[in-house]
């Protein structure tokens, strides 16, 4: 074997995680030889930048690929700027860990070559997962992983190839391609997910409902709870079969989750987890000291349930590579359990979450319970002024925090944001009450919804004022409405046994409230009613509740 | 004395902190007898968002003492939807703390009044500090304090009485009257400010400078270290005399601050601090242990420092006044130590600081250190992205997270609401690496700017890859600059020893840089010049740092 073909460190995949190691590791050791292998011929683009090149919003495809100084970066940038060795369009087909040896093969010219390495780096990222019966051949039904599949479904659009899209799956990218086929190109849009809402990771039920709704609004059609059942094309259509029905579209995306490429480490012995990603200590060692992994290939630890999982994100991944070069380096550092933030914008409706979900926090043995609020963004006179609505996931036993998640037009990225600091911080709920927030009109109100959330929650745990679901039957109970006149006229109560007192009347006219049936207190948007049923049991009523997060947490259908 | 002059718990001030104690309290204790007094007319009132009003941003003054569903909070709607009897336009003339009685008098019809208390809360505020020699009885002349203040000045400007208005002091309220004054009614704004530079108390002087620019940008005449020496008024002006020159205007905004209002804390005999506010426990009571306090007439401890302060925000007083109602209920709860969070808005420039600024950093005995960085706070491709410029301040010797500050058009509230977070858990720079950050194109980069900057520190302490001040003279070194071409035609160097090589030619280029002066790398934002500078170093250059946060850091004069 010829000298060159022996490397100090070998990369296999030259995306976020696979390009920062190589980098990182190339500041600390100038001299070694270290060479990054990726069988694509674009490498190092923004790939979560794909819906706004597809939807228009970005002009050209190279913007993903370019440094914010204007330089594509490919291998000739690697090499020039990075003092890195790239080979593109070269599948690794084998890794022989005892001789620490890896066999190439080009994709242009069929060539083959081997490299020993000395340490090796897993960056193989993930594959998107293709539902079982759907044609792998066909240019109109896809995934939506690669910068050509962008760049195919741009060129589709800009020839007006597709007047009806469907949608196979109804979470981040599912979400985002409705967005962008529908905004500037106005395709009709049908979106079909297999699970009760859209966004199932990320969101709880009666979170996701007002989304769908929002998306319905914008023209999207949703069908939840409606697994496809088959799919069928001829010259003309494509149709995807399903309970609900027949839809015939022009293209599909199917967008139902990714799985790790664990499959070369597979092959070589190391160790997988059950969900098939690569296992990784907090070096991001894997099970052979002298193979590290990063990026959407390993698992990842979850802070809060202390379980594994699988989270392709390009911020992990970015995070993970620069562990791993500072440990080729010769330096000592961790990579320590995720809370697994996440957001995706979709029109002008803002999503995220942190830490677990309602059902998660279950399924992990939590005493889960939860608070729900709609607040504005930002001081409520300032005249720029958003919703959000907001769920807090907590411990009742403890208070310990495990998860927040919310939606709206105002800054919901920022709540969820600091909240996972402190979840990352193992935190309480008096954290919350703690919270400094910077406070000026324009960013937040003076009592900031982080607070308020947590007051509630506190309020539910030791004061007995307790909440139910913003998506709760108005039928169990005896609603009584504490809004304005003006406010009822603008959102009226659905038909249910109800009656109308406002805060400012309720101490001189709870007389007039039948004490025989459970109460419900329902305001817009929680804060009042809360405080009515804490008036009305001083007052004697013995089981009243509210509605969390309000009626503005209700769409109507 | 008459029955109903005896209260249960009296508090004084209806501000944020005195009407939350009383509604926490009152929901804690349905059936105590409240009692709250205050010398204003108007209560409960949002004076945060008084800038906006006097703008005309928000259409009316009763926008600012609205609940969000437009009920306007006065006496009335204290006492029909709280449950608490208050009184205004009265003031408490003397506590006697022995016999717990406070004396009062009407402002209406000076009669005078007497009630006992079981527990007092003095909410009694901040005064606008006045400087010696400025008449007090002037109309032209005046703080910016209450609701009255603000009304007077929209009054005078919808009559057009002004054409060029004073400001004497550049903090938040200097900053956002200037834009008040200037956006909409176009009057003409002088802005003098002693220190030497403008927000001193939350921006270091490089920070400082940039935003002074900008201002001077959108119109507004700024003198910093230029004290007010003088001030005359004729019929037909007020003149402001300083070194700097004599100002005539139409109308004086002076605007430097506020001290504690204790006078009547002093007269009973509580503890006071050196800055003159009062002394509270972390329950947030007095010396006196019958006598609870918050708001802007206490000090608070900073958690960084260890140091008492003043901290005159309504989001913290608003928590003060729920630490005190739940403690008058029976409960525990606890006002911990504040990192100080701040933020402003001075027209589109959003300026944001949490914890020390350096020179206070020093003061507190830190081994203080500095890292800059010009980030975009979204994706860099994504098409509404914006800069903000970021200075983290840390101990070198132990690599504690010390203080967080930024300006830029981007979003910066919101990597310091998360940095207070981290601060609040007593934080190191490995945690500004471990963040997580709900990751989205529209909401942040793949790598958060926090993350970037903790490992620039990191980079400087371990690595030695240094930086010095974006404010630093570009003549004590030989200056390579690494930008494009474009970038350089955007932007020129100012006139210094210099050359140009980018950084994919560097690695070959480097023979050509003289070895005989020190070197400072420069290009737009910081990060190209920091690996720069890390590659030189390898080279064997002894003596290169790189200029923190880059070019975008230092505004043209």
């Amino acid at each position: 074997m010829a000298e060159n073909r022996s490397k100090d460190i070998i990369v296999i995949g030259a995306s976020a995680a696979g390009l920062r190691a190589a980098a990182r590791a190339r500041r600390l050791l100038p001299d070694a030889k270290i060479l990054v292998i990726d069988r694509d011929s674009f490498i190092s683009y923004g790939a979560c930048g794909m819906p706004y090149f597809v939807s228009g919003d970005i002009h050209s495809a190279d913007r993903l690929r370019e440094t914010p100084y204007g330089i594509v970066r490919d291998t000739d940038f690697f090499r020039k700027s990075k003092g890195l060795e790239v080979i593109i369009e070269t599948t690794v087909e084998r890794i022989d860990c005892e001789n620490k040896q890896v066999y190439c093969r080009s994709l242009k010219n069929e060539e083959t070559s081997e490299y020993r390495y000395y340490k090796l780096v897993l960056a193989t990222g993930a594959n998107p997962i293709m539902l079982p019966g759907v044609p792998t051949d066909s240019r109109r039904i896809t995934t939506f992983k690669t910068l050509h599949d962008a760049i195919d479904l741009r060129k589709s659009l800009e020839k007006r190839e597709i007047s009806k899209a469907g949608i196979v799956g109804g979470g981040f990218i599912g979400c985002e391609m409705a967005e962008a086929f529908g905004a500037l190109w106005g395709v009709e849009v049908v979106l079909i997910e297999a699970t009760p809402n859209i966004l199932p990771n990320i969101l709880d039920p009666e979170m996701a409902s007002p989304v769908e709704e929002y998306m319905r609004s914008e023209g999207v059609e949703i069908h939840t709870s409606c697994p496809l059942q088959g799919i069928t094309e001829n010259d003309e259509k494509v149709t995807l079969e399903t309970a609900q029905g027949n839809f015939e579209v022009d293209r599909v995306i199917i967008a139902v989750g990714v799985k790790p490429n664990s499959r070369l480490a597979a092959e070589c012995g190391l160790t997988l987890g059950s969900r098939g990603g690569i296992v990784v200590d907090d070096r991001m060692t894997t099970s052979d000291p002298n193979i590290f992994s990063a990026g959407d290939c390993v698992e990842v630890k979850h802070m809060v349930s202390g379980q594994p999982m699988q989270l392709p994100l390009g911020s992990l991944a970015n995070r993970q590579g620069r562990v791993i070069g500072s440990n080729l380096g010769g330096g000592d550092e961790r990579f320590r359990p995720v809370v697994g933030s996440a957001a995706v914008k979709i029109y002008d409706m803002n999503v995220a979450s942190t830490g677990l979900n309602e059902a998660a926090a279950r399924d992990a043995g939590f005493d889960a319970a939860s608070a729900w609020g709609t607040f504005t963004d930002r001081a409520d006179y300032y005249p720029e002024t958003e919703n959000i609505h907001l769920k807090l996931v907590y411990d009742k036993s403890t208070g310990r925090l495990l998860g927040l998640q919310g939606y709206g037009k105002g800054d919901v990225v920022k709540r969820v944001d600091v909240f996972a600091a402190l979840l990352r911080h193992d935190g309480y709920l008096e954290d919350l009450l703690d919270m400094e927030f910077a406070y000026a009109p324009p960013y937040a109100p003076a009592v900031d919804p982080l607070f308020s959330l947590g007051a509630m929650a506190r309020n539910s745990m030791f004061e007995g004022v307790e909440s139910v679901s913003p998506a709760a039957s108005l039928d169990d109970r005896h609603v009584l409405d504490v809004r304005q006149e003006v406010e009822i006229a603008g959102q009226p109560l659905p038909e249910c046994d109800s009656q109308s007192i406002i805060p400012e009347e309720l101490r001189e006219k709870c007389e007039a409230i039948s004490r025989d049936k459970p109460l419900l207190t329902v305001c817009a948007k929680g804060i009042r009613a809360a405080e009515c049923t804490r008036i009305l049991k001083e007052k004697g009523f013995m089981d009243v509740k509210y509605l969390g997060g309000g009626l503005f947490m209700r769409p109507e259908k």
